[in-house]
């Protein structure tokens, strides 16, 4: 149990990045949807890697990267996931942990592998993914620590969360759990074939058990079937206190009550993997909103901090978030 | 066996590297020796990685790089060294199979797992390496395919080979197969450290047995004892046919029986991490004389390799060199 309190506690599937160049041909051979996180067994993660260019390893998952991002910023945060008894599992929590996120979740009982995601990186800087979930799928309720949850601002909880079956009673558990120590639940909506998997559930939950909403375009306009982006906003008012609407190039707009707040990306040199953006831009929004920012300011650091991560191969900061910061506000 | 004339084989240390950000502070408290390769055993490899930052994980090796390296550059390259039977093993395996080099070597039969390098690499781009010779100790003669040697018009060794006891006799039997079948041997000195270490043996070596040396200017003034970069160059002639002699900024000297060739340094937009630059430049080196090139071009390509290396994380090419060659020779 932490000491001080947590800004943010990320709940999530724990999960080592595999990145490797690839051109649009392999994408069409292999029939994968670009930009999409698909889901893949076994047998088909063994096929799509053999296929792979040379990659390096890098650990990733939606929400441990946001916590990680947090962890660079400057903010105290924990992380609740899965790995396996294995050397990528090893590689995954020393990697969290280096950030000094607070990371105790035991690793799987049985002999299923960390899990793993195939990213072909494009020319034009998009990834594809494919993950295997492997020991993710043992995340269930019993690892979610209710006192770690009491003691953090805000728990942060990846959508994808909904895909491995008895992840959903930890996600609700630890829902419920924030609420009643009088914290702050945030959602990732994750991908927009991740909002088509779960659409009616999501909608519920984002009424129901959330505060802070994060999604980008593409899964805004999936939740709600909206055919524009406005149409997507307009839509999100009223479901929950705040919602960070991101759009790549054309910046993010942030929902707060009644409020509508639009913030500019801030331009990059060169794009060279977008893996990570979404959630390197929640780990800036939740710094500046748990250190009490207003939400242009919240919006701004969020913006710094993806920008950041779109720079170099892999979805965690290279460098220090916190001078980046101190550099560019 | 190859059914054509390979360009390269390779023997050296099957390692993956383990690649973090560290301020200059992090070296003194731990005590380690910017810019030299140090070899450490498992316990303190797992210190050293308790106290390194967030990393990134990437198929290395000197002699490895090399010959990925000509592969990327369009050349044909076979490498022979000693992986473990886990998942960083079959990431090596799969990252030099993925550009299409031919890697047969049996792995481990103990369960001593595959060698790292953990590399901290500082602000000014240098890399101080830390190598867990791991699984690579088990390499040894028996796992040379001289069949391979004989098809192959270079055989390159790196300088580390002589660290782990059993590959001298795997390095020797490798040298003599190839001149046994006319072909030609390379050598890279690997490291000033390494070359202190084994200074009496590397210099019968370079005399008996080298036809192509690699030197970075550290490595030739320790390799000779001598006072200056000129000193030194002075010092190699007569020894082999052909020296290749880098200087990072201040580009090449190459020597070629009684002609000496001076090469500049291609200029970087940004020095990221200079690991693996001597490695592409001998990639680069081979690929030329390999193809039968002026001695002026081999050190050209050579330093068009290595400056892609040297803009990014890793020792392998993120790039097509290929292409790169195309645009910029």
């Amino acid at each position: 149990m932490a000491e001080r309190l947590l800004d943010v506690v990320g709940i999530g599937n724990a999960i080592v990045d595999v990145l490797a160049n690839a051109d649009d041909d392999l994408l069409v051979k292999q029939g994968l949807t670009k930009g999409a996180m698909t889901l893949v067994d076994a047998a088909r993660a063994e096929a799509l890697y053999a296929v792979m260019g040379s990659a390096i390893e890098v650990s990733g998952g939606s929400a441990a990267n946001t916590v990680a991002g947090l962890a660079s910023l400057g903010g105290r945060g924990g992380f609740i996931g899965k790995i396996g008894n294995d050397q990528l599992g090893g590689i995954f929590r020393h990697d969290i942990r280096a950030n000094d996120v607070i990371f105790e979740t035991p690793s799987a009982k049985s002999a299923t592998p960390t899990a793993r995601c195939l990213i072909f990186v494009t020319p034009d800087a998009q990834r594809t993914m494919n993950t295997y979930l492997g020991a993710c799928i043992e995340l269930g309720p019993e690892d979610v620590d209710a006192g770690l949850i009491a003691h953090a601002k805000v728990t942060y909880l990846e959508g994808y969360l909904w895909d491995p079956p008895a992840a959903k009673a930890a996600f609700l558990k630890a829902a419920k759990a924030a609420h009643d120590a009088g914290r702050k639940v945030a959602l990732s909506l994750s991908d927009a074939f991740c909002v088509e998997r779960h659409r009616a559930e999501f909608r519920a939950l984002v009424h129901d058990h959330v505060d802070i909403l994060f999604a980008n375009e593409a899964e805004i306009r999936s939740l709600w079937q909206a055919e524009s982006f406005d149409q997507a906003l307009q839509a999100t008012r009223g479901h929950c206190e705040v919602a960070a609407l991101t759009r790549s190039a054309r910046g993010s707009v942030i929902l707060v009550g009644e409020e509508v707040h639009v913030i500019d990306a801030r331009p990059v040199a060169q794009v060279v993997d977008t893996t990570g953006a979404g959630d390197l831009y929640a780990a800036g929004f939740l710094y500046g909103y748990t250190g009490g920012r207003a939400p242009y300011d919240c919006g701004r650091i969020g913006a710094i901090a993806a920008s950041e991560v779109i720079g170099h191969f892999g979805a965690r900061p290279e460098t220090s978030l916190s001078e980046l910061l101190l550099a560019k506000f």
